[in-house]
């Protein structure tokens, strides 16, 4: 399945005691709807705050209910902060974790002095002067193969670091909305807010472009590397082996 | 002042007793931080959750403090629902309701099967598909001067019922966005929901262009002209005398 929800409304993807995460929440409906305990895997754990427009999600099912009837009846019992987009039955190799090949995060900033009245759990507010130039050059220094240790939580259990980060893509839109995109076959925890604020931190001159090139180098994390906010960011859209990117 | 904010929070612009209103939001924080009782003039009044990007409001103050400190005081007072966009002193003479030459609202809608999960206080949900052919027909048929009386609320007081409509924009986006941008000296009440309500019932095939044009003839409401939900609607721009439509 694909799912959108807003991250505003949860703990996070992964269930945990202190509060209803987006994983209960689906696992609830689809239990209750198909008369047996589900567990699902996702693509990707979103942190507490960060939304989704195409998380995939896989599971099984002994039910024999058709495919329109398993989305319709689960849309029904889930929160109104969770819908299901796409529904499709797979290969059991299938994995919506393992077999993903790519994961595409958006950011969205707003750069203005004045914070948002409107949407303001869908952005993240950036106040002051940004230096388009210093952001774009940034970018061009994330692009690839590295060593990401630098660009991630101190929690994070990832083993492997080492990355290649496809391009990300600046887009500066009207009323100092900025997009930023970010490609990667997979994320360390909490990366994207990590590399987002690394960018904005070049374009603010509080972090040259050459303390970024030895973050990469060394592993070690600058202090102007700030983690952004989880408003403004989601879990954009998954690839799979056999599609094509768009 | 040109404020912005999210109309899911309040009852509507105006006073009343049964909620809190933006005005009275905005007229607490001003009388608060001036200390005076300020009553303010809106350029137009947001029905209960319509929300505002560039509503503009006048106040007279015995004031000495600088603009900036009233902008910011003034802020700091406000719920995290409004802010101050912009803020300058203008003659005596001027008035953000009867000096306004243009108000402008926007319109987004989503046009999908499924309920939206993000940003669902932002966009009205459409269903089904839409004729663009017809939408943009019936666009046509509404621009210009007309007797607009079957296009506003039972309750709407207004005396003058013959407006000038400029042509409604209609951008179809991605994802099944859709925005539709609506601009007159000035609107009756509901008219921008009732207007896009009867567009949309126009592609939806539910009423026929021969309809729409009986209702600009007749000053009679069809039944299938709705009133859409306040969700996606914005006050996006008023213009005043002096300035350039940009």
């Amino acid at each position: 399945m694909t799912i959108e929800y807003d991250g505003s409304a949860f703990v996070g993807w992964q269930r945990q005691p202190n509060g209803l995460s987006v994983q209960e929440a689906v696992e609830d409906a689809l239990s209750g709807h198909l008369g047996e305990k589900i567990t699902v895997t996702a693509s990707g754990r979103t942190d507490a705050g960060v939304h989704a427009l195409g998380q995939v999600i896989s599971f099984s099912t002994c039910s024999h209910m058709p495919l329109k009837g398993i989305r319709h009846g689960t849309q029904a019992l889930l929160p109104e902060a969770v819908a299901i987009l796409d529904a499709r039955e797979v290969d059991p190799s299938f994995d919506a974790r393992r077999s993903a090949r790519l994961r595409w995060y958006r950011f969205f900033l707003l750069n203005r002095d004045v914070r948002p009245a409107v949407g303001a759990r869908y952005v993240t507010h950036i106040r002051g002067p940004l230096d388009m130039a210093l952001m774009e050059q940034a970018a061009r220094i994330l692009t690839g193969e590295h060593d990401f240790r630098a660009f991630r939580a101190s929690t994070c259990e990832a083993t492997r670091t080492r990355l290649t980060l496809h391009p990300p893509r600046i887009t500066w839109g009207s009323d100092g909305i900025i997009i930023l995109d970010f490609r990667c076959r997979s994320f360390l925890q909490n990366m994207v807010r990590i590399l987002a604020g690394a960018m904005v931190a070049c374009a603010q001159r509080r972090l040259t472009l050459d303390e970024l090139r030895t973050m990469l180098e060394t592993g070690v994390r600058h202090h102007q590397a700030t983690t952004l906010p989880p408003n403004g960011l989601f879990l954009y859209r998954v690839y799979y082996e056999e599609e094509e990117e768009t």
